[in-house]
C-alpha cells in the first residue's frame, strides 16, 4: 500500500469496552459445556480430524484467503484450480481418505474446478457402470488420469429431464452411438467442471434405436485431447460465464456434431443395447438410484444446518460486540447497549439459531432412518432368499418406509435449503452496514450457497412430488389401506379425531406441539384431496396448495425430529441437565415461532385457538428469547466453526472485530494502490501506474 | 476466444417455438395501450428524454457493459471512474441538466465514484452552507474543481449519530477547529466517494466548546492535495475493501490526527460558533432538514417501484419464453407449457407486478402531498407575515401534515425497499437455473440495491419512529386532541366503531379493503398503547410489536394510495376502460395477497372473518391471477425499461433469450481464453499463457 498506517494510526484502539472483553463476558455468563455439545453434534473424532486438516491447510500459501474478494473471474478460477491441485497432492502426501478430502474442501469453503469430477462423475461411473466400464473409466478417473463431469441439463431444459434434446442414436452398422445436438437449446449448460477442466463427460442423451426413443440414458464421451487439452473434432465446449456466485467453478456448455462413440461407452448397469440383436435390454430396478437421491437430499438437510450455522455464528458474535444506542427505558447516563440485547435483533437471530440445530438433528435423523432401513431390507432380502423368517413382509414394510423417506426428503430438501439460504441473508442484514462488506464473510458464502435452492430438484417443483405422495397416502388411508409409516399414521390419527376436534396444549405439553403440526398437515391434505378428487380442480390450480402442503409436512417432520432429539436418552444422558433443558427451549422456540408465522393455517385447521396464538406471540416466544439470550454465544461456539473457514472479521472467535476490519481494509485491499486523478476533464484515470496484480 | 464457433454451431437455432414468436403472441393477446400507460407512469417528456440520452450513451465505447461481470475490483473501479468522467464531459457537451445526468446514470445502472459528490456533498453544501460558504465551497464543487463526500458514519457507529466519536474542538486562541479521531472506532467508514476520489469531505463531528459537547455538526475538511491527490498530513484515508455489491464505488475510511481547519469551514446555516465571543449560536429551525429527509424517503418509495420493475420485467418475459413440462392434466401429446402459465410461478411474480405499480403510485402520491403542503405552508407563512387570512391556523395544519408525512415516510421507506430487495430475489429464483447467471441481469442489480435497506435509516430501526408517532397520535385521539390528518382519522374511525365491530365487504367493495387495512392498523395501535401505557411494558419488549405496527400502517398507506390512483379521474380518463379495469385488478391482487399473507393479524383484529380469508385464498386471488396473466408482458412493457439498461439476456424485449445467452457465454467471456492443464500432479495451471487482460 502506498500509504501505510503511520505511528499515530497504529497507536489507536477501539473505544471501550473491547470486543474481546464483551465476548469473554458472554462466555462467562453461560454454563454450557461447549466441548461436550460440540462432540454430540459432530463427534470428537470428526472435530479432531478437522483440526489436523486445518493446520495443514493454514500452512500452505496457496490457500491464503485474503485474495479471494478482489480477483477478477479469470484470475479467481485459475487460483481455484491451483488450490484443487494442491488439495489432491496433499491428499496423497497425508494419506487422506475421500472423506478427509471433503473436509479439507469444506474448510477451504469454495468450489474448485474438480468439484463435479470428484462427486457426480465418479459416483455415476461407480454406480451405473458395469464391472468392465468401472475398470475402463472409473479406475482411471479415481486416479485423475481422466477428468470428467456429469452433463445432464441443457440450455433449454433443466427440471424436465425427459425434455432433453441431445440424442444418442444407435448405429447397427458399426455398433456405435452417434451423439448429437440437433438445436442450440440442446447445448449442455451449467455443467460443473466442464467449461475448462474436464476431458470426459457423462452425457445424458435420448437413446434412439431404429427410430424409437427409449428416453434419457448416460454415455461416456471424451471431449478434449488428453495431451493438448483442446476440444476434439465436432465438439464445441466452453465456460458459460460469470454467475451470482460459484465463480471458482467452470460451469460449461457443450455441443456435439454427430460424434461417434463405441458401444462400451453407454453405462450399462441399468440398461443396455444388445450388440448382437440391436435390441434394448430392459433396465434393472432403479430403486438404487431412488435410494441415492434420498440420501443426497437428506445430506442437503444436514448440511443446511451447518451452512446456516456459519451465518448465525458470525451474526451472533458480532451483535454481542456491536453496541448501538442506550436502552430507551434506561437512565440517560447508561452505556450503549449490545445490539444482541434488542428484541428486534433476537427475534431475527435466535429462531435461526434454533433452526440450525433443528435442521442438523433432522438431517441426522433422516440418514439414520435411511441406513437402518437399508440394513433391515438387506437382512430381509437375505432371509427371503434363504426362505426363512418374515422376509417378504419386512421387505414390503421396508419399501413403504423408503417411499415415505423419498417423498419426505423432497419436501425437507426444499424447506431446509430455503431456510438456510434466506436465513443467511437475515444474518447479513442483522449485522447492519458491516454485513454488506465482504469481510463479514456472509455475502460470498450466501452467493455460493444459493444454487442449492435450485439444483437436486427446484424447491418449488419438488413440492409437487410431496403433495402427490400425500394425496396417494390419504386415498389409501380413506380406503382402509394405510401402511404403517408415519405419514399414514398422522392421517389416520386426524381422521379418528376429526369429529371431536383438536385440543392441543401447545403451551403446556411439548409433545402436543408436535401433534398440532401433524394435525395441520393432515387437515390440509384432506382438504386438498377434496379439491382434487371431489371438486375435480385442475392440477395447475392446486400448485399453490401443494406447496403449502409440502411445507406443512416438512415443518412437522423437522419439529418431530427436533423433539425426538432433545428428548432422546442419547442427548439427555450425554449433556448436563442445564444444557439439555436449553436445547429443549431451542426446540420450543423453533416450533412456536414457526407456528406463529404460519398462524393462519393453524387457525383455519382448528389445531389451535386464537387465544393460544395470542399468548404464543405476546409472551411465550418473548420468554424463550430471554431464556436463550445469555447462552447465544456459547450455543454458536459449540458448532466449532474455525475462524479460518468463516473468513470473517465480524465473526472472529476472539471478538477483535474492528482492528481486523481496519487491518484488512488498509492492508489487504489492492484498490488502495491506485492514485486517482479525480477531475472529470482529465481523461487519465490514474496519477501513477499501479503495480501489476499477480496471481 | 481460442475456439470460435465453427459453421455447424453457427447454423444451430433454438428448438421451436422461438422466443420471439412467444413474446409476439403474448403481446397479441392483450389490448393494453402500452404507450399510453407508459406516459401515465413516466410522462411522455421523460420517456423522450430517456431515449435521446440512451442513444448518446450507446454510442460511447466506455459504456460497453460486456466487461462488467468479469473484471476484478481494481479494474472495475477504474472503469467506473472513466465512465463517471465521460458522463460529466457528455453533460457539458450536450448541455444536460442535473436531472438529465441523473437519468444517464440510471441508464448506466452502476454507481460511479462521483456518486456521493454529486448528491450528498453538493446538497449539504447548498443547504447547510452560508452564502459565503456556498461561494467558497459549493460553487467550486458544482464545477468539479473540488471533489467531496459526506462523512458521517464511523467504524463503531452507524445508526446512532449521537454516538459519533470524531471531535471538532473549538480553539479560542487561533479561532480554528481541531478535527480529531480519538479511537480506531472513530474512523469514518462506508463513506461513498471517499476511498480514492474525494479531496474534500463534509465531516460530521461532535462540536466541543470550552469542554462542552454541543453534538454532531458538519465541517468541511480538505483531505487530499489538489495537485498530487496525496492525503494531507495527519490524515489517513483509504478504500474499505470489497463488498457484496457497489464495487464500482470507493466507500472509504478516514482518520484525523488533530487537523486544524479555519472557522469558515463549519457549515453555518443552522448553527455556528461566534468568533468574537467563542459562544455557540443556537441553531435555526431544523424543519428544513426534516422536510428533506421526508422527500428523500418518498423518493426511495417511488424508486423502489422502478427497481422492482426491472426484475419483474426480466422474469415475466423469460417465463413467457421458457417452456418446461406439459400441463399435468393435458393430453400426453401436448407441447411443453410456458412457465408463466403455472400458478406457482404466477403467485410469485404477479403480486410483485402489482407491487411495482403500487409502490410507484404511492411514491408519487407522497411526493405530491409533500409538495402541495410545502406550497400551502409557504403561502400561509407569507399570509402570516402580512397579518392576513388564516395564516397561523393553516401553518399548524401544514406542520401536522408534515409530521404525518415524516413518520409515514419512515415506515414506507422500510416497506418499499424491503419489498423491492426481496422481490428481486424472488424474480431471480423464478428464472430457475439461468437466474443465477449474471447474464440474467438480476443478481448484480440486486447486490447493488441491497444497501438501500440499511441506509437512510435501517429498515428495522425506522419502525420505532413510526410506532412512536402512532402511539402519540393515539394518546392525542383518546384525549380528544386528534388532528385532522389521516392517521388521526383512522384511529378515530376505529374508536367510533369499536363497540360495534367491523364488517368489511372485502370481496365485494374495494373501498372496504382499504378500510380493513386501516382497521387492523388502528387495532394494533391501541393494543400496543395498552401494553406500553397501562401494562407499562418495557420499550425493548415491544420492539417486535412496533415493527408489526409500522408494517401495518405502511401497507395501509400503499393500499390506500394504490386505490386512490386507480380510481382517480386522471387515470380513468387517460386510459381506455379495459386498461383502467386491469389496473384495478392489480390493486385488488396487491391488497388481497397482502391481506392473505398477514391473515393472522386481520383475524385477531376481527377486521375480517375466517371465511373471508378462506375465500380470498382459495378463489379470489386465483381468479385475479387468471385475469392478469394474459396482460403480464404488456404490463411490464409499459414501464419502458430499455434493454441496454437491464443488460439481461433473459429479459430482452425481443425474446431472443437463448441465442443471446450463448453468444455472451461463448464470445464475451474471457475465461474461455484459458487452456487448463487439468492434471493435479502438474503444478502448472495453464497450458498456454493467456493474453494480458486490458481495461
Amino acid at each position: 500500500m502506498p500509504n501505510p498506517p503511520p505511528a499515530w494510526v497504529q497507536a489507536l484502539t477501539p473505544a471501550e469496552p473491547q470486543g474481546t472483553q464483551l465476548l469473554a463476558q458472554e462466555r462467562a455468563q453461560s454454563n454450557i459445556d461447549v466441548d461436550k455439545l460440540g462432540e454430540l453434534l459432530h463427534t470428537k473424532e470428526a472435530l479432531d480430524k478437522q483440526n489436523s486438516i486445518l493446520s495443514v491447510l493454514k500452512s500452505e500459501k496457496v490457500f491464503d484467503k485474503s485474495r479471494n474478494h478482489t480477483l477478477g473471474r479469470t484470475e479467481k478460477i485459475q487460483l481455484a484450480l491451483a488450490r484443487g491441485k494442491r488439495l489432491q497432492q496433499l491428499k496423497k502426501v497425508h494419506g487422506w481418505s475421500d472423506e478427509d478430502a471433503y473436509v479439507a474442501n469444506e474448510l477451504l469453503a469454495e468450489p474448485t474446478p474438480y468439484g463435479l469430477h470428484a462427486s457426480m462423475f465418479l459416483v455415476t461411473l461407480r454406480e451405473q457402470g458395469s464391472p468392465e466400464q468401472q475398470k475402463l473409466f472409473y479406475e482411471r478417473a479415481a486416479k485423475y488420469e481422466i477428468i470428467g463431469c456429469y452433463a445432464q441439463t441443457e440450455l433449454g431444459h433443466g427440471s424436465n429431464v425427459r425434455g432433453l434434446e441431445t440424442t444418442a442414436t444407435w448405429d447397427p452398422e458399426d455398433k456405435t452411438f452417434i451423439i448429437h445436438s440437433p438445436t442450440l437449446t440442446a447445448s449442455k449448460w451449467w455443467i460443473g467442471s466442464l467449461g475448462r477442466t474436464a476431458n470426459h463427460a457423462v452425457v445424458m442423451a435420448q437413446l434412439f434405436i431404429a427410430g424409437k426413443n427409449y428416453g434419457p440414458h448416460p454415455f461416456v464421451v471424451q471431449i478434449r485431447d488428453l495431451e493438448t487439452h483442446q476440444p476434439l473434432e465436432n465438439i464445441y465446449v466452453g465456460d458459460i460465464g460469470p454467475k451470482f456466485g460459484y465463480n471458482t467453478m467452470d460451469n460449461g456448455f457443450l455441443l456435439f456434431n454427430k460424434v461417434k462413440i463405441p458401444h462400451i461407452n453407454m453405462l450399462a448397469r441399468f440398461a443396455q443395447v444388445d450388440k448382437a440383436t440391436n435390441k434394448y435390454l430392459r433396465p434393472a430396478s432403479p430403486s438404487l438410484v431412488y435410494g441415492t437421491m434420498t440420501w443426497v437430499r437428506s445430506n442437503i438437510v444436514l448440511q443446511a444446518g451447518g451452512v446456516l450455522a456459519r451465518g448465525v455464528t458470525i451474526a451472533i458474535r458480532y451483535c454481542a460486540v456491536r453496541r448501538q444506542f442506550q436502552d430507551r427505558d434506561a437512565k440517560a447516563s447508561a452505556e450503549e447497549n449490545q445490539v444482541l440485547n434488542y428484541k428486534m435483533v433476537q427475534i431475527r437471530l435466535l429462531p435461526l439459531l434454533a433452526a440450525m440445530y433443528a435442521l442438523h438433528f433432522t438431517g441426522r435423523g433422516m440418514m439414520r432412518l435411511y441406513q437402518e432401513n437399508q440394513d433391515r431390507m438387506k437382512a430381509a432380502s437375505q432371509a427371503d432368499q434363504e426362505k426363512r423368517g418374515a422376509g417378504p413382509e419386512q421387505l414390503r414394510a421396508g419399501s413403504d418406509l423408503l417411499a415415505d423417506l423419498h417423498a419426505t426428503s423432497c419436501g425437507l430438501k426444499a424447506l431446509a435449503s430455503t431456510t438456510a439460504g434466506e436465513g443467511l441473508e437475515v444474518c447479513r442484514r442483522a449485522c447492519g452496514g458491516h454485513g454488506y462488506s465482504n469481510y463479514s464473510g456472509i455475502g460470498p458464502w450466501y452467493s455460493d450457497y444459493l444454487p442449492t435452492l435450485t439444483w437436486e430438484g427446484d424447491n418449488f417443483m419438488l413440492t409437487q412430488q410431496v403433495a402427490r405422495y400425500l394425496l396417494k397416502s390419504a386415498r389409501a388411508v380413506l380406503a382402509g389401506k394405510g401402511t404403517s409409516n408415519d405419514t399414514s399414521r398422522i392421517l389416520q390419527a386426524y381422521l379418528s379425531r376429526r369429529d371431536k376436534g383438536a385440543s392441543f396444549d401447545i403451551l403446556g405439553d411439548d409433545s402436543d406441539i408436535v401433534a398440532a403440526f401433524a394435525w395441520r398437515t393432515a387437515h390440509l391434505t384432506f382438504e386438498t384431496l377434496k379439491y382434487r378428487d371431489v371438486e375435480k380442480r385442475s392440477w395447475n390450480s392446486l400448485l399453490v396448495n401443494f406447496w403449502r402442503l409440502s411445507t406443512a409436512l416438512s415443518q412437522y417432520i423437522v419439529v418431530k425430529n427436533f423433539y425426538e432429539a432433545v428428548t432422546s436418552p442419547e442427548l439427555t444422558s450425554t449433556l448436563d441437565p442445564d444444557t439439555a433443558s436449553l436445547l429443549r427451549s431451542l426446540f420450543r422456540l423453533y416450533a412456536l415461532h414457526t407456528l406463529e408465522r404460519e398462524a393462519s393455517e393453524f387457525f383455519s385447521s382448528a389445531a389451535v385457538t386464537v387465544r393460544q396464538i395470542g399468548l404464543t406471540q405476546a409472551s411465550e416466544v418473548m420468554k424463550l428469547l430471554d431464556e436463550i439470550r445469555p447462552h447465544a454465544v456459547r450455543l454458536v461456539d459449540a458448532w466449532k466453526i474455525p475462524d479460518w473457514q468463516m473468513d470473517s472479521s465480524l465473526g472472529r472467535y476472539d471478538g477483535n472485530v474492528y482492528p481486523d476490519l481496519f487491518r484488512r481494509a488498509s492492508q489487504e485491499n489492492p484498490v488502495n494502490d491506485l492514485v486517482f486523478d479525480p477531475y472529470p476533464w482529465n481523461d487519465n484515470v490514474l496519477k501513477n501506474t499501479p503495480p501489476k496484480s499477480k496471481l
